[in-house]
């Protein structure tokens, strides 16, 4: 391993950087050519085509990335969503691990919907170093390394710095607008949970709403990814997720984190995290976060002479957890 | 109103779209520049100044909008989302009217979640005939004419006619990605209805969720214009609004009729459509349904030999309207 350890100085992530977004441009062609075939697939026994056609593209994707990985990085171990649904299921270590999902927001993508993506993440040292997140839809690549910043290139267009605009304030969640997501797990225990809690997020307690907080607004793009990216790039101020894996949020919390923003995992951890040895770091993603499918993700905030942003960050997380339920995924 | 009847031929449409067009690119100009104003405004009594903000870019574009409209057209009418506001609540006639929304979206203006637009309907002989929809955040122009179709420009591209794919069957709500909206009205009322409703929409009936249709999943953007834009292009299967106004849709449904969609109004309007005389349309937008203040509207969906798209329409609101509560918006 000291041989690779050696690779991953700030130059060599800059070097794997540029890789990984060519990568990613080219997969994103082949997305955008499978999410067309989809769409204009035989109407006949429609459902088993698309199922087909999306499995067949998701492979594709994930084949493509990990040959291109394998020749490029051939030291370099690999998480793939398809290879890990096949069995492949790789213990975290230390060494540099790419962790991919090939088409996040699978079902926008059999839609149309123009919020897919691929999400490419590096974990080094067990901890997340490097994302690439591109929407060949829209033409919208986030990347991030480790210390060196989260960026936005829209199109052929110069990268932007994230979040887009300085970061603002954050009183309290009724000044927030906030993604959720539905997810595919939609039975009484999961779903229940969630959909109270989306109404204590929305309902406006003055009115009748035991709980609520009246949130500016919430939001669902059906892409953790892209919704990790769109916290970063400051348009949405928090993001809360139950139900997704490594694959979907590796890369998009290098993009946060890099943009200022925070990511912690379930109520437990969060509470663990906040409550320990005040020089720690409490929203340091550890494995367990990581692996963890509970995620909350919170856009950067300014300093004020009262708080700084990262206390602010804390008590809006605190305030975030203590409105929702902590249900658990399937 | 002889002449001006005159006026408004297929042609002299061409030429009031092109004219609108113009207008909705220079009002998209001043929109991101209020958008950047806001996102930087001062910390100090945030709130405040971001309302005062808003309210002061919401009229700037309205004025400019009015007053260019009257320079060009001093003949037609003018509904507007401030003039309403401030009073000015001009009855329909069968006069031309542009029914204007200066900035849809106005949450995602002030927090530069990129889905915000401008909405610019034209309203004749008390039918909307012309609309256009353009976001500037992603430079997405939406325009149609009826009888003329609807086009999507992305960017300084060609327009692609819309759908952008060959419409496929809907055989159920299970099959649907339904854009929802949690509006802002949030009191018990409106907001539990809504609630509950969207927990039936997305829930697995075989998993405890009582009158659960399982759709493939439900989505949020946070703008009426565009959720009935994406309609019109194939993105969304499904748009359910309550709480809305002219303004907002005016320019959607001719967007999303001239691709093959359709609208319709509240679970009575939608019953009473359908059992009329089979010989009317039972999509017809009546001037009660255009201001309902309560909509659905359903993509384009394909023939097949059992069912004409039509047909199907019909069947796809009616499971919907079984599933969801009919709340009344403030």
């Amino acid at each position: 391993m000291s041989a690779k350890t050696e690779l991953l100085t700030p130059s060599a992530l800059r070097s794997v950087l540029t890789f990984t977004v060519n990568l990613a441009r080219t997969a994103g062609t082949l997305i955008l050519e499978g999410s067309q075939a989809v769409q204009s697939a035989s109407d006949v026994n429609e459902k088993k085509n698309s199922v087909d056609l999306v499995t067949e593209y998701d492979v594709a994707v994930e084949e493509l990335v990990k040959s291109e990985i394998a020749k490029a990085y051939p030291g370099f171990k690999f998480i793939g969503e398809e290879s890990y649904s096949a069995g492949a299921r790789p213990d975290l270590t230390d060494e540099p691990t790419f962790c991919v999902d090939p088409i996040d927001g699978t079902t926008n993508f059999v839609h149309g919907f123009p919020f897919a993506c691929i999400s490419l993440g590096l974990i080094y040292q067990k901890r997340p170093v490097l994302g690439v997140v591109f929407n060949p839809f829209l033409e919208h690549l986030y990347t991030a390394i480790e210390g060196q910043g989260a960026y936005l290139t829209r199109g052929s267009s110069q990268p932007l710095k994230l979040p887009l605009a300085a970061p603002k304030p954050l009183n309290s969640l009724s000044k927030a607008l906030v993604a959720i997501e539905w997810g595919s797990d939609r039975g009484e225990g999961t779903l229940t949970g969630k959909s109270s809690s989306f109404l204590r997020l929305a309902g406006d307690p003055a009115e009748g709403i035991v709980g609520g907080r009246m949130a500016h607004s919430l939001r669902s793009l059906g892409s953790a990814a892209l919704n990790f990216a769109m916290v970063a790039q400051g348009g949405l101020d928090m993001y809360w997720e139950i139900g997704c894996w490594p694959w979907d949020v590796c890369a998009g919390i290098v993009i946060a984190q890099e943009s200022g923003g925070v990511v912690t995992g379930s109520h437990t951890a969060l509470t663990s995290a906040t409550s320990g040895n005040p020089s720690t770091d409490p929203f340091k993603v550890t494995p367990e976060i990581l692996a963890g499918r509970k995620y909350l993700v919170i856009r950067a905030i300014a300093d004020t002479p009262s708080e700084s942003g990262r206390e602010a960050q804390q008590r809006i997380a605190r305030e975030f957890y203590e409105t929702v339920e902590d249900v658990d995924p399937k």
